[in-house]
């Protein structure tokens, strides 16, 4: 996956574009500034979960949509030296409970 | 939906237990304090796409399967004021481009 940023922004830019909206118009009801959301659109905002909620209210579309389909479906996977890590992270874990 | 960080948190919890990895070694394998992981899945944090990317990748999953499932599938609605208050907006938006 690219940066989550940039493809959050495509995708907020996407579904405003469907519903309509201007970027006035979304700021507005989800009470977020435009130079704010035209950043978020841009990708150039690490949005949290709060403001996530606000823009999916504004779009009226639940989070699990904003977040659906193949732009979010990427698995990240660990390559052999970090599973090695997590081995001995888990084993470390193990010792201290014990 | 009930607050989004609460629902969030509940969520990297279950996965986190699918995978049988303890908050420690979900902390280490996300580059997070465990201590800030532990507020996460309290839902006392509000976690930002770069958090919520590295805790995937962490997790093994994709961000959409995180958000996946009836939790987050909630559509918010607008009540008629807001709607009315759109109308305006939308309205206003269109006179100052005219």
């Amino acid at each position: 996956m690219k940066d989550l940023r940039s493809e959050f922004g495509k995708r907020v830019r996407e579904l405003r574009a469907i519903s309509g909206m201007t970027q006035e118009a979304l700021a507005y009801r989800a009470g977020l500034d435009r130079t704010y959301l035209s950043g978020v659109e841009r990708g150039e905002r690490n949005v949290s979960l709060l403001n996530i909620e606000k823009i999916a209210t504004a779009l009226q579309v639940s989070v699990g949509y904003i977040f659906s389909g193949e732009r979010f479906s990427d698995t990240p996977s660990y390559n052999s030296k970090d599973q090695d890590l997590l081995y001995h992270t888990n084993n470390y874990s193990k010792f201290l409970r014990e």
